[in-house]
């Protein structure tokens, strides 16, 4: 591995994955430190957390906030969900992918109304289809999309379906778990009502919470709306507003990381720059992993840097368990697939990684092939590989 | 601040709080690598936890078992009731303090059928009116119970409780978030089928998560009966069964500092010698903050080691903020009171601290109080003196 100044601890592996991701070690730093959760300099700690995730997000104070939330990705998209439907409310959710799935799990469990569009893993989700469905029914009231979902890498047009959604009078909920950050929402987050994304994402910092950029006028609808007491999206913004702590214990090492993370997003230069590093880092992996005679999943045009789904090739001596253990043993970790009906594997290019990783991987990729007796380069499956 | 085989980070405050709490240098350490959530080494942390809170806990595998959940200690307790008691229960809190009343809360949220049993702050739980309300109602499914209530630092008497409420055929919730690890739980853990704690507390880890020993018997019961996707206890527990692996993001390093604090409990000789050595910061405390004539709120056979609720002096001079203020200064992070009667603040004797740590704090105060013009010893406030 070449010396680079975004190397993380060299004991550690490198993490090509959706998230956790590889951090800084100044973010990992950061964490070594007993902080309690009232004193005066975390409470500072946590606005200025609060105030840089605005200006990430590109939305000011006066009409935006925005809320950690303890626990996973998926408590924050729950809170929102749990949070902000009205009892009488009906929520859409446009879905191509696990993500998608599990909003409409989250609304089956919590008792709210909700129908869904379903495209295709490899389709994006569809403007016209969204239009049409809120002309035909005059219940929904609030529209969901997860804006990478990474099922697949697939990228959703939030810009189009946010301006149908609000054109409609309709609140607007992004799932931009592994995209803010790393993609410049836009202007006004797409007009989104609530934006949730997580701590260990494209921020690079750990896990351990969640947050939630909200429109303050929808937020201030939702008092004692709520479905559960931890999961309460208004509370939680009426006690940090108040006097700046947490509700219920915050995870405290994990916000000591995220406020370092956010601070090195930005002296990277913003999304902007970050951005264009996943980008690098995503055109090496595709350069690398076309001349190893793999096929992505994806047409380019939906394609996002996040995340890189790759067929398995037909060749019956690959294995991805072998092939998984033994990159990990080289310090490599990559991911499993998840689409429904073909055979493939992951690979994130997002994270504390560059180029130089990428080549690591690609190498040691290279040689695990090798030793797995696989021909290379690699041919794509066929009807023929797959009639057993 | 003398040396001792104890000591935190230097520069960091000492926390006499009821958590997060001052923890050890190598705990904090081991939070600064980078681990995949589904990395064979991170499942092995994982299941290493899961069995070390059993053996903290002396309960047998065969019988129960250990369910980490992301977020604070309300979030395992609101998991617990929300996944636990079925749709036509009914729950039992005996309350003497917020956290009892939180209990409430919870229940009252989730649209669970609850009634309390309240005694005053100073008084715990009385067994004879848990027995006398269970002869009366028969629709009580379920008791629950605050262990030790911070609220004031009372120990309530889990022990007789448990008795009444299995003798009974009732289900039975311990909330020992302040004392599971600092306090012998006793046999079986009293009969409690579902006994909820979090990594920041008497096992000395950061804050990220709670946990739920649970009796297999009766979380085998309570399939799909969460109200919840993230706080489904049984989900949890079977996804973690399944392949070791959580179902949602967990917050890798806050587990990471706990399976190292979890291995310091166990070397400084479990549960029995942490008691001790909080026994000793609490004696310390104790006999310090009478000499300088402050007053505890309980009466000694109640107050437990965890925390300890003292008295506001009479003296007009005495400010709380401004104490607190400079004690922080000095590096002695206090806690303010939380009475509903009587002015108070807290000191908590628990964390990675012993009784040089209580002399330095105490040493301390004396030196503010002194220059607030405090007289010393303190008087206790009288009746003259809140007349106004």
């Amino acid at each position: 591995m070449a010396e680079n100044a975004f190397k993380s601890t060299s004991t550690d592996k490198l993490l090509f994955t959706p998230g956790p991701l590889a951090t800084s070690r100044s973010v990992k730093a950061a964490m070594t430190r007993d902080l309690g959760s009232r004193d005066r300099e975390f409470i500072e700690i946590v606005r200025a957390i609060r105030r840089n995730l605005l200006e990430i997000g590109e939305v000011p104070e006066a009409t935006h906030t925005a809320i950690p939330m303890q626990g996973s990705g998926t408590f924050g998209l729950e809170s929102v969900l749990s949070s902000t439907i009205p009892p009488d409310g009906k929520l859409l959710v446009l879905e191509n992918g696990s993500y998608g799935k599990r909003l409409m799990k989250i609304a089956e469990v919590l008792g709210i109304e909700a129908v869904s569009n379903e495209t295709e893993e490899a389709d994006p989700a569809n403007p016209d289809k969204l239009e049409e469905m809120l002309q035909e029914d005059a219940a929904i009231t609030d529209v969901a999309i997860v804006h990478c979902e990474t099922t697949t890498g697939i990228l959703n047009p939030i810009k189009a379906i946010g301006k149908i959604a609000k054109r409609a009078g309709k609140r607007f909920i992004i799932d931009a778990m592994s995209s803010f950050g790393g993609i410049s929402i836009g202007s006004e987050l797409c007009g989104a009502d609530y934006l949730v994304s997580s701590a260990n994402k494209c921020i690079e910092g750990v896990p351990g919470f969640s947050f939630v950029i909200c429109r303050k006028s929808a937020l201030l609808e939702t008092r004692e709306r709520a479905r559960s007491v931890c999961l309460d999206l208004h509370a939680q913004w009426t006690a940090l507003e108040a006097d700046g702590q947490f509700r219920f214990t915050p995870p405290v090492q994990s916000l000591l990381a995220f406020h370092q993370a956010l601070l090195e997003l930005l002296a990277e230069g913003g999304v902007k720059k970050r951005a264009e590093r996943y980008a690098g880092n995503r055109a090496a992996l595709s350069r690398g992993m076309r001349k190893l005679g793999f096929a992505e999943y994806l047409s380019p045009e939906v394609q996002s840097d996040i995340i890189t789904t790759f067929l398995y090739p037909g060749d019956p001596r690959f294995n991805f368990d072998t092939l998984y253990n033994r990159l990990s043993d080289r310090g490599c970790v990559i991911y499993p697939g998840k689409l429904t009906q073909a055979g493939c594997f992951r690979i994130g290019t997002i994270g504390h990684i560059t180029e130089s990783d990428i080549s690591f991987l690609l190498t040691s990729l290279e040689e695990v092939l090798r030793e797995m007796h696989v021909a290379l380069p690699v041919a794509p499956i066929t009807e023929a590989d797959t009639a057993d």
